[in-house]
């Protein structure tokens, strides 16, 4: 969770630098992102969130329209973080494409046992409150998931090429089903505060995935990240 | 979502009747579980919850000690009523124990599609917003979902038995696998407004699942149910 983040800027709107030379708007979303990790939106006050960003008062209208305006850009902010944070594992050079798969569960699972299994993924606790948010949110939530399916179907694609998987693989298919089962692996993982409902859910799904014909059964494809 | 909602009574607390008959202690329950289920915990104020329930403002503290004593009733409520529906169909008559649980799942799907996709499953929504809630959520949710694990566990039990399942499958196993993959895929199922998550979801588990040696690979062990 240490990835800088850097919001996009829109244009014409320079950022206002404070005396720590950060802008107001970055740790607005900095804040939330760390807040909306770990609770609802709608719990989430404007004070609570402007006093932990060290933004004055008054100042949330100067870079948000509203705080709907700003959770959408929280959405963004954390589909591109961890966007970012995905491409580091599944595009990893010098090791096989499952394995970088399992490289990206055992990084996701040290981050949530670094926080106490206390913090989630954003995207899958907006996406829950849903019947509370706006139609927005929704279509935004749904494009972050359909952008994470597409890079880890680049990395399914790129175990049938090393033939770790069998050619016939449907890869966005397969990809489709991590991340629907992957939400809820990371929801039950924070009600029982360890990382046990992760590998669960991992394991069955890479002894799931097809196999080449001539893939040995017995063989794990995937040795244990270090 | 049709049946009825009959929450356990505190001993020595007698229901207040209105002019409907009906306890104000269950109104009050039942509109919660029909906002909870479409929103967060967070975002449901008391005003509304009163409102929808049709109970005079001020009864509220008649009833229940705090907000929370009262998101702890619906926990269980929920629970309650989750787990005669499943119920309803995993010990159907003459129907084969995976035969139970298409049904089971079928009738989830259909219960979603009545109310749009846009209701999920309350002990998930509670579950996603777990980091703003107290302690006592966490345990009573888990406790939930153990107890519909369980169920489901006799079911795949019962699978066995009846040799549709490889007679070493860990049941428990595979019940909580289905719980945690279920609870993503539901939550997918409202952001894309239709049941494909759910039944990519459970076409997986069902695939996955340990057969025994002499099951054909290529027959369908459940028929569609009707």
């Amino acid at each position: 969770m240490s990835t800088p983040i850097l919001p996009r800027r829109r244009p014409g709107r320079p950022p206002r630098l404070d005396s720590s030379g950060q802008d107001g708007r970055e740790r607005l979303l900095r804040a939330g992102l760390e807040l909306l990790t770990e609770r609802a939106f709608h719990s989430v006050g404007l004070e609570e969130l402007l006093g932990r960003a060290g933004v004055p008062r008054g100042s949330f209208y100067h870079y948000y329209a509203s705080k709907d305006d700003f959770g959408l850009e929280a959405v963004d902010a954390y589909g591109r973080y961890f966007a970012a944070r995905l491409d580091r594992r599944l595009l990893a050079p010098g090791r096989s494409p499952l394995d970088r798969l399992a490289d990206f569960v055992a990084d996701a699972e040290a981050g949530m046992a670094r926080h106490g299994f206390r913090r989630g993924c954003l995207i899958g606790n907006l996406g829950q409150e849903m019947g509370g948010l706006a139609d927005d949110f929704r279509l935004r939530i749904e494009a972050v998931f359909q952008d994470w399916e597409a890079r880890l179907a680049d990395c399914l694609s790129a175990a049938v090429a090393a033939g770790q998987l069998a050619p016939e693989t449907d890869c966005p298919r397969w990809a489709h089903l991590f991340w629907i089962g992957w939400e809820g692996a990371v929801l039950r993982a924070r009600l029982v505060r360890n990382g046990a409902p992760l590998r669960l859910f991992f394991e069955t799904f890479l002894a799931a995935l097809p196999r080449p014909p001539s893939f040995p059964a017995e063989e794990t494809p995937c040795s244990t990240p270090s």
